[in-house]
């Protein structure tokens, strides 16, 4: 099943625009020209909107977040939705500090999100926020297993409308009703910066050439996963590593993702 | 002719000040070095026109333009202009949207280029936009031929005054009277981001070297393609092309030029 | 002595905040990364001051300064100070522009440095603007020598109470007292961007993690310089080296230190 949407990806050549922190902008742009899809890149506002509405999907990671650059997010993220157009959110370092777990509060009242993507402490931090959850705190954050994480997962989407896909050891991706988890992947994925910001990329040009979110997240998360796993076999360092995740993307195809994937319905 | 340029580049070691995008800025500068310059990076309004001012080159590249960077284009093309160092433009997505189209109106107005390096697309973009030509809509971009683009660039290069540079599956460089075609360059550029932006940053290298920048134009496009070729013959994904492309320009000689241009005068 | 920082370095993970440029900020990322430290990067003065206050080290990078972000750093800066968390300057190009000498100039005034890395035109234009120091022109800047360097360093420590590292062909690190020499390194690093802001922030995440800034300078230097011969081994052109230098810094443990690294106590 999931297989398939590679190709669909590479035929629809979907465009992705995304306003994305300066760290791993250009890993972001070549990870979505690698598996397959047509970057664009803008953080200003007089502009932003007009962008958004042409693309196939949006993707906004607040990793390195201003205030001018916010403005240009929210264009973004409204703009998208008024066409149905699908919008990712990467919620980088929510709970880390005080501006992010605001933005992203305005950012979740303000746009509707297809899918949301962060490892479990961002998770938590954003269901935590939500009035109807009791909130998760920092320490049973690390003794949560994928059963607990997939419940997380369900009822944030259950809250948000938006498919959940939970970073981890084991990743693990759901809507309200049903929930994957997705074993594949590296140790070094979490040695080099980008691999998340990357994910969300790849995710979003899923979602631009796919009708079902859930779907395309669980491909995408599985096909990053992939490509961490070849990059380790050739990796002489964490430098090579990253060079050889990007040459694994842009490889990817049905038969190299039916062989390799390990995906498991909940 | 073109080969000896290399030489020239390296024994002058032009600085070149980019105000360019944060997707390729890396790579800009990486690309620099490589093939012999000295790359110098900041979009601040307070030091733009003193950086401009002692350069070799200019290169303003709109690519993640904001109002802020924007002052600072006009700031470093406006005083490189009154010392006569010349001024390469990079118009990323202009045709788009409308404050690109806008903001490169702005920067023809106000700033005298020596070179105009973009694809098909953004050279008809800037051409239709001038008013002593009647434009050329997106329809007719994708059938052009190489002598469509040679007559496109000879005028856009009579009513600019700047060498016009248009990058696609053959490269056209012209200046008002003369066009060259050139037919290196690999696939793969296009699977990357940065190709183009890199491009210019090495042409405003060789500008800042080469009295002619018609010449210096040409063998910036020819060398860039070249180093294309070589990445393409090493590479096993796109990661690697990147890698390997730019492992080209800093092994660019006069030899390895020579045997590899393909260069044609229109 | 120095070998066994590694190991400390790798066993507290110490978290480095850094303002830096966007040009060099993924390498840095994964320098820091590739050493053992985690990274954070920002520039809103929204957070600034939290990140800093629960950062191991903070390290700021003038590269690509500009009005807000300077804001930033002050605020990073002074809160970093109040918790004694020991803040790196990295002055890239102070001196070249006037805005850079000024803001460098506030900098030093505002926040204490536990160090201050630079080349020696920066680190000389530093010197110069210290009211009590006479000052060192651009001409003898070339024709300094080891010894002169570490005299100033020394001076210029104890003008400042940071410790002092001067990168060149061969670098010297200098407390009030005490100066080291560092031979290690290759040709190739200036070859590329970013070799001094990565090293500026090893250099954060050994100070992070060690008590001794003097020690952590030094071991820093030699470390990059050691990753730096590594990849001059295995390069096959710039791209490929600045790659393989990721990797060294990643391979690097107490065996490959004390093996490859020529400190001299001067």
């Amino acid at each position: 099943m999931f297989g398939g949407l590679i190709g669909t990806l590479r035929d629809r050549q979907p465009l992705v625009y995304s306003i994305t922190n300066y760290v791993t902008v250009n890993d972001c742009a070549n990870a979505i020209l690698a598996i397959g899809g047509a970057p664009i890149m803008s953080d200003e506002i007089s502009e932003a909107g007009e962008i958004a509405g042409n693309a196939s999907a949006v993707v906004i990671n607040i990793g390195t977040l201003n205030e001018r650059t916010v403005e240009a997010m929210l264009a973004a993220g409204v703009s998208a939705n008024k066409k149905g157009i699908p919008v990712i959110l990467d919620p980088v370092g929510v709970g880390a500090t005080k501006y992010r777990t605001a933005v992203t509060k305005i950012l979740l009242d303000k746009v509707k999100f297809a899918v949301i993507r962060g490892n479990v402490s961002e998770i938590s931090a954003i269901y935590g926020g939500k009035s109807t959850n009791k909130g998760v705190d920092a320490a049973s954050v690390d003794i949560m297993d994928i059963n607990d994480i997939a419940e997380m997962a369900k009822k944030l989407s259950k809250d948000t409308g938006a498919v959940i896909a939970v970073s981890g050891k084991v990743d693990v991706i759901a809507d309200k009703d049903t929930a994957y988890a997705v074993y594949n992947g590296s140790y070094y994925m979490s040695r080099i910066t980008g691999s998340g910001c990357m994910l969300s990329c790849v995710l979003g040009a899923f979602c631009g050439a796919v009708d079902s979110y859930l779907e395309a997240s669980v491909c995408a998360v599985a096909a990053m996963g992939i490509a961490g796993e070849m990059a380790e076999k050739k990796m002489e360092g964490t430098g090579s590593f990253r060079m050889h995740m990007i040459d694994g993307l842009s490889n990817m195809c049905e038969n190299v993702f039916n062989e390799g994937h390990r995906i498991e319905k909940l």
